[in-house]
């Protein structure tokens, strides 16, 4: 019997357990395991791994902790700017949307490029256009503002300096986390999804897109090798093509999902000094976490048994 | 004596005899010759592959008879967005722009992403916000109005079609040809680069975003296998990942440029129905072109003494 699975990230970097109190560190912890609770309610019920990724993902950016959706930092002109993708095995459909703003789910929006239009990937003012057109939720900016976020960015503001991460304050001068959110699954069909949503770096400046909305790059799904999401410095995961390369690596070389993971997170990237860390899971429902910064916001749940919330290295 | 080598194409996609005059086709061929020229002399010099792929895609978009810089596409709102990638393949730094108005020569906008900042990718807004900061040439709408593309564009836009490419407007109707420019090539130290630049599709809407922005999808570059520029059916390169994939079959399975190249574009876009073709050059200098519609506008020349420009499939 194949296993159900899904596993979530929500982002990846310096976390240091000194800048974490016990109350912070439950929070986090009960917000990794809801949205894992969410992909997985709808797999035990059939539901298909496209829907589980999905419900993850929403559960991530609704929560402000995390950097996507109503958690995202601030640009440099005060705004939110969201990116998001997906993507399905079966029959590598798909759908990304980069620098939105005002949409309160931005991968429910991603949905929408992939069911309703002829597109992969829609950006910027046309990409709100289309929001309004398809009629997703939108918010004001009252709904993405959190004090935390906010002073993260006047911290930073005239500095010229942009930040790929949440992080406090006085982590934020050499930070290099990066915030991100995401979910692979495997449903009981043996069809694999993944979903990635970030809300960028703190200070973004020129419309700068990272890898979270690049279908191989941030995003990967193929029911013949894997589902991966992506969580880390973006500039470097997109010269690294880091999803497809997993899927590349077992497909070309047959390496398992854990070998690949391992060749491309602590070898490829690492060597291009591409800080983060992947989620995945394959065709036979294994879940493989793998990342080389101190630690990754992660969850995973499977039917044989097993399952975990972490956020350290060890 | 490792050859010095350039490559370029114009686009893909249905291109009929039947609606090509001489004249016509004389136009094409000396644009394709003066592309393949203006890289070559630079390489011949001693110059690096990245300023021979730069002069190459310069020419073609300053040619308003390819979809790229001056003969873009107009969109649904009667403007021109385009969208531009290079990369070098000593250190996989990249550059690239999606959605911008008024650039002149949208690969020289990607190549001052590359070396003035941090980032990859700028989109939209905030990428135009860029190219005045850096002072790249800026034209208005009459520089992109050509009549040629104002009538394809009339006949179209009320229609809700997007077309991905350049043809006829008798054509437009049932078209799929696919309107990218794009250069790759060997430098005399071994050093490989590529580009690609476009116009997009007419009528497009939504800012939509095809491939050739997208590093792994449009372009790839790395030293230890090869240089690839794509044109196609830009969803469907975006899910092959079609540059990368070539990338991953000769390091991950061993296969030569031209056997990956085949693989790639004859078997796995083939599979998917993602019509258009690439160019490509390995480490060796070897040239490569591949394409699986009826044509492809393209030419290259080597020095070891091999070269043609070509349109038709024979």
């Amino acid at each position: 019997m194949i296993p159900i699975s899904i596993a979530i990230h929500g982002g990846a970097g310096t976390i240091l357990r000194s800048e974490m109190s016990p109350d912070r560190e439950r929070a986090y912890r009960d917000g990794l395991q809801a949205a894992v609770d969410a992909g997985y309610r709808l797999l035990e019920k059939g539901g298909s791994a496209m829907d589980a990724v999905i419900a993850a993902t929403v559960s991530l950016e609704d929560n402000p902790l995390f950097n996507a959706g109503k958690g995202s930092v601030f640009t440099h002109e005060g705004s939110h700017e969201m990116d998001a993708s997906l993507m399905r095995g079966d029959d590598l459909a798909a759908g990304a949307v980069a620098g939105v703003r005002g949409v309160r789910n931005p991968i429910l929006l991603a949905r929408e490029v992939m069911l309703q239009t002829p597109h992969v990937l829609l950006s910027g003012e046309g990409a709100m256009a289309f929001a309004k057109a398809c009629g997703v939720p939108m918010e004001g900016p009252a709904y993405f503002h959190t004090d935390f976020r906010y002073q993260q960015w006047q911290a930073v503001k005239d500095s010229g300096i942009s930040v790929l991460d949440h992080s406090t304050a006085s982590q934020l001068q050499g930070a290099n986390k990066m915030g991100t959110v995401g979910a692979v699954a495997r449903d009981i069909h043996g069809r694999l999804a993944a979903a990635t949503s970030t809300g960028g770096m703190t200070n973004k400046q020129f419309g700068r897109v990272g890898d979270s909305p690049v279908i191989g790059a941030g995003t990967w799904a193929d029911n013949n090798t894997c589902a991966i999401s992506c969580t880390g410095h973006g500039e470097l995961f997109l010269k690294a093509v880091a999803a497809y390369d997993v899927h590349a690596r077992m497909l070309y070389k047959g390496l398992s999902l854990e070998e690949a993971m391992r060749e491309t997170v602590m070898g490829k990237l690492v060597d291009i000094s591409g800080e983060g860390g992947m989620i995945g899971v394959d065709a036979k429902g294994r879940v493989s976490m793998a990342f080389n910064s101190e630690g990754m916001y992660r969850g995973f749940r499977s039917s044989d048994g097993s399952g975990h919330i972490a956020i350290y290295g060890s």
